[in-house]
């Protein structure tokens, strides 16, 4: 049995939940408040949610790394050596040209006062974000998922703060493939909603 | 025949070029000066470099991708399916808590005039280099190499921009098991700097 630490509100922590979910493998989730503790940073000690318990006491951090581990041998990891490293590649460009604008911009948004000195990062963080969603609709204009045209982990990785862009003040009506695409990750077996 | 597209003073870039060498595998250098051009954002629309060109004519961006598809199925992955989730763990901590500050803060230094605005960012990007760099630290004082206890991909992407930390001004005095590492790194057959 595995066990997740995770926080609800989460895009990160959403994708291994997704993934063990339709999976049908089975995750004990334990909700984390505070990732710099001593307790929680033994554990991991970058501090960062989600982390893996392993059933053996070890730990894995890194949401996309977790869903690798997850995913590997099933029907939501590519089958080929090229699928594989497409996979990778749109799991890479989500942490580091697309959450690092699409999630920040929703997390001040959500959890900053209407005066915070964050606010003033927002035009940049949505500019940003908005370049990510112009490389996605790119790729989905041509492609109903992101590799090999069928549903996988590459799919869940970019989902999680996709389909939430919105609520960091980016919106989704200039990306008509994104939005169907999202609404085809929506109508997967066994999805289940961020909240 | 493959080829990358990449700079000659990035580490992302970098990284493929020694794993290619370690590997034995032949690879076609281009070095590309304007990655916002026409012409190479029809071949990697997110506008970035490394990029590889296979030999089929598809093309494979994100540095930690290509090095997942060189090294599939050789000595410098891991052969199990934990070791494997652990080198993408290491991978994504590069990507996402270590190179957007030790890259970052070296960029800064090296591009920019003394007194350019962004240098106004080196404070901030050092002290967050530093937490990555006692990340693996604490990883280093307990085990040789990043996965496993032999060197493989996760080493060479933590090497890329770890070697040169102290380009953007971040001391690697106080990081002695990193230190030790950097030269087991540099001792690897077929090793080669990164300029």
């Amino acid at each position: 049995m595995y066990t997740l630490y995770g926080m609800p509100d989460s895009g990160n922590c959403y994708k291994p939940r997704l993934a063990a979910e339709q999976l049908g493998i089975a995750c004990r989730w334990v909700e984390v408040r505070d990732t710099r503790s001593p307790e929680f940073l033994a554990k991991n000690p970058n501090g960062k949610v989600p982390l893996l318990e392993l059933g053996d006491g070890g730990f894995l951090p890194e949401s996309n790394a977790i869903l690798w581990y997850l995913a590997e041998g099933t029907a939501l990891a590519p089958a080929g050596r090229l699928g594989r490293a497409h996979a990778l590649q749109w799991m890479f460009f989500e942490q580091y040209s697309h959450e690092p604008y699409v999630a920040v911009a929703r997390s001040i948004v959500r959890h900053t006062p209407p005066d915070s000195p964050r606010r003033a990062e927002l035009p940049r963080l949505r500019e940003r974000g908005r370049q990510a969603l112009g490389v996605m609709e790119r790729h989905l204009a041509r492609e109903p998922y992101f590799v090999d045209g069928v549903y996988s982990i590459a799919d869940i990785a970019l989902f999680a703060y996709t389909h939430c862009a919105e609520d960091g003040g980016i919106e989704l009506a200039p990306y008509p493939a994104v939005r169907a695409w999202l609404e085809c990750v929506r109508a997967q077996p066994r999805f289940v909603p961020m909240q």
